[in-house]
């Protein structure tokens, strides 16, 4: 099954755009949670069983977990394997934003798609299509590339003017029309550019936009989901971090989480 | 010590600008290193002792050891303990090609200053100055940000036109002058593009610039120390991974790693 059919059916099942992002900072986690063996794994477990049936996916970061070397990706690995057994039906997406050149870029691809089995990554495009070919040849596997990235910065690079337009956009349309071969792309947009996100949606039609930013970053939801929203109603990943996962730093941390997960997509809801 | 003055110290006591790429990938290692414990770091280990007085540096890849997940970063590990223990004054840059916005990388500095202790690492600039700045903000530790990068197509994004100037340039002239408040960082400029090399070099002053892509990749040694030097006669790291790590496929890999870096230093040698 591709990670797009997934995507669409959990999106109508759990009637729901939400992603949490896994960012679970071992600094950060509730006391209770830190004190045990596996901490990373046994907050996500927690997390992800009081809101797989309010989710369309799960986004772990690989910065939180290689933090800690080979101890937090075997919790990242734990992570997913807990998806795949028991959420089978729910897409995981890695956060990596890799890149590199053609042959290496097969070492992530084995990371992301043999040892942790993620069904999309981030990538990063300043590369270029024929470095990043290995994960646009898989069309099971989401290749997710960045392109108004959500950082208050992002207009450094992304809005240089290339020939009368932003340097974002030309990765929109180069992505949409001459990367996307195998149908599997899709692209990043911050949830703090809503204007950019109606210029990216315009350029790529139907695609999946994956949305960071809401929440902790303070992305307004109706603004994205009215510049965002494609011509199915959907076509929209609305990533929250911190403001689900870090709702309590105690130990109803699952449950607090849970009521932030439905609030956020119950207020997505009333725009869509 | 910062990454820069121990590059410098070790370039002169080894008469050496060559790094040696630890593109350790598990598939294309001999048969009698595979089936070892610790594979990855006993391939390593023989290389780095083979070698460790006709060289730079070192740069371990992170794609080859995430491909084996937490297997594969504790190898890495146990490669720069390696390093740490027996050759402590030969820097260690990380080839991770990482950027994430803000927060997020801390995870990242985590993972190479903490877990690994690297003296360096690559960045990706397409997040902008404010995305990576916990990298840029540690003055010992070398920020290496990817500028024109030696794979075929990096001039689809890299050299599009900026107000009359290509992307990389506008992003060497901004690392140079706007960037490089700590004094840490450099650049990476592919082999196999001597020209924009020269350009880079111009851009730059004298700043670090870290140039993969000859052997395996092609580039031209003398076209690259000509085009490259800075006013200290150095100023340059010349990486080549394949063709020393993998210049034999039998016992003896060690000894011709050894014969091929002995080689390249030499030949670079003679046009400085």
């Amino acid at each position: 099954m591709t990670f797009q059919s997934k995507l669409n059916a959990i999106i109508k099942k759990n009637n729901s755009l939400v992603c949490v992002g896994l960012d679970s900072d071992i600094t950060k986690l509730p006391l209770n949670v830190s004190a045990q063996d596996n901490p990373q794994f046994t907050f996500n477990k927690a997390i992800i069983d009081a809101t797989h049936d309010l989710v369309c996916c799960y986004k772990p970061n690989a910065a939180f977990y290689e933090a800690r070397g080979n101890k937090g990706l075997q919790e990242l690995k734990m992570t997913c394997n807990y998806l795949h057994g028991i959420y089978p039906d729910i897409p995981i997406i890695l956060d990596a934003k890799r890149a590199d050149i053609g042959s290496t870029n097969n070492g992530y691809v084995r990371f992301a798609y043999k040892y942790l089995n993620v069904d999309a990554m981030t990538l990063n495009p300043y590369l270029g299509k024929e470095a990043i070919k290995p994960f646009l040849e898989i069309p099971d596997k989401g290749a997710i590339i960045l392109c108004k990235t959500s950082n208050e910065g992002s207009g450094e690079i992304q809005n240089l003017s290339v020939n009368g337009k932003k340097l974002y956009e030309v990765v929109a349309d180069k992505v949409a029309h001459e990367w996307n071969t195998s149908g599997n792309c899709g692209l990043v947009v911050g949830a703090t550019y809503p204007k950019e996100l109606q210029t990216v949606r315009k350029i790529a039609g139907d695609m999946i936009l994956l949305v960071p930013g809401v929440g902790a970053q303070g992305g307004d939801v109706e603004k994205i989901i009215k510049a965002g929203l494609n011509s199915q109603n959907a076509g929209l990943i609305i990533n929250a971090s911190r403001s689900i996962i870090f709702a309590s730093s105690e130990d109803d941390f699952a449950e607090k989480a849970k009521t932030a997960t439905k609030k956020l997509r119950d207020e997505i809801n009333t725009y869509r």
